[in-house]
C-alpha cells in the first residue's frame, strides 16, 4: 500500500451532526456542531469544541447550561442553516418548536428525536476554540425512536459529516457487533498462552 | 411527538471507531476508541477520552506522543479485539504491520487507510477518564483512499459505533451537502430582512 503524507489539518471520519442549544440574549439559539464527544463515564460528561467567535458560547458561559440535539436527516436543511448563519445576526429561536426540561436555560428541539440537557462542568481554553465540558443532566427521546429503552440509530436516522468535502451522510448498514466481533481472535490468543 | 426522559447516561450517535496507538513498555499498543473529536483549528488539535485504568495512557504520558488510526470495516475483527483485551495482558504489537512517521513513538497501522501522528498538547484530568489533547503533526493516507488529495469516506469505509446496543455500522448513503443544504432558508431569511 502506498502511503501519502497529507499534512496535519485532517478531520475525524466521520463526525456526528448535532445542534448545540443555548439561551443567548434571552432567546434560544442553535449552532451546528460536529466537534463533540463523550469524555467521562461517571459523571456522564461530554465535550463540545466551539470557535471563540461564535455567538452560542456567550449563552453557555452566562447560564452555565447548554443542550445537544441530534437532528434526523429529515431536518438536514434546518440543521445546515444553523451552521450557515450566526445567532448574532439572525434570530433562530423560531426555527424549531423549543421546549425546556429540568434546566431552564438549555433549549431543546421538539423535532429532534434525541436531546441532551447539560450543565457546564469545565471550560478548557484552547487557541482558536474553547472546549465546553458539560455534565449530561438528562436526555429526552422520542418514544418511537427507542428500542429496549435506548435510542435506536436506525429510528433516529442521525447525520454524520465529512470535511473538507462537506458532505452529510446517513448510517444504515450494520457491520457487526462491538465487544464481540474480535472474540475469535481473543480465543486464539488465549489458546496460545495456555 | 411523545418525549421520554431516558436519564443522563446517553451516548453520542454515532461515534467514530478509531485505534489509538502508543508505545508502552517498549512495544506498540493499540486501543479501540470512540470518544474522540477535533477541538481546535489552528493548531490542529484533537481530544481523546481514555479511562484512567487503560494501559495506553501510560505510553502517551511517557513519550508525549500517540497515533489515531481509522480502520476500514475490513479490519472490524482486529479493531474489536483491540477493545476486548488490555495491552497489559496481551502483546498487540504483532496484530498489524506497524510503521513510524515523523514521531518515533507514535505507532501507525499500515492496514489502516488513514493514520494521524499526534504530539501530546495537554491532559485534562476528569473523574473516571483523562482527556488527552494532541496536536496533529501529520497524517498518512493510502493513496487510493484519496479524492482530490483528501480522505474519501467511501474509500476509507470507516466504522461508526452505537452504544449500549454495541453495533458497528458503515456509512454509505449521502444525504446532502454541508454549508449548502440550508441556503434556501438563508435566502428566505435574508429576503424577510430587506
Amino acid at each position: 500500500m502506498s502511503k501519502v503524507n497529507i499534512g496535519p489539518n485532517v478531520s475525524i471520519y466521520p463526525m456526528p451532526v448535532t445542534l448545540v442549544g443555548a439561551k443567548v440574549e434571552g432567546r434560544a439559539n442553535f449552532l451546528a456542531v460536529g466537534w463533540i464527544t463523550r469524555v467521562n463515564m461517571k459523571p456522564p460528561l461530554l465535550a463540545v469544541g466551539l470557535n471563540k467567535s461564535h455567538f452560542t458560547p456567550r449563552g453557555i458561559r452566562e447560564h452555565g447550561t447548554f443542550s445537544v440535539n441530534f437532528p434526523g436527516a429529515n431536518l438536514m436543511e434546518k440543521a445546515d442553516y444553523c451552521g450557515l448563519v450566526s445567532g448574532r445576526r439572525v434570530d433562530k429561536s423560531g426555527l424549531f418548536r423549543v421546549f425546556y426540561g429540568e434546566l431552564e436555560t438549555a433549549p431543546l428541539i421538539e423535532e429532534c428525536p434525541l436531546g441532551l440537557e447539560c450543565r457546564l462542568y469545565q471550560v478548557v481554553e484552547l487557541p482558536s476554540h474553547d472546549l465546553f465540558i458539560g455534565e449530561i443532566v438528562t436526555a429526552h427521546a422520542d418514544e418511537d425512536c427507542l428500542t429496549d429503552g435506548h435510542p435506536d440509530i436506525l429510528k433516529i436516522n442521525p447525520m454524520v459529516l465529512t470535511m473538507p468535502d462537506n458532505n452529510y451522510w446517513t448510517v444504515s448498514e450494520r457491520a457487526g457487533q462491538a465487544w464481540h466481533a474480535g472474540k475469535k481472535l481473543k480465543q486464539d490468543a488465549d489458546l496460545k498462552k495456555t
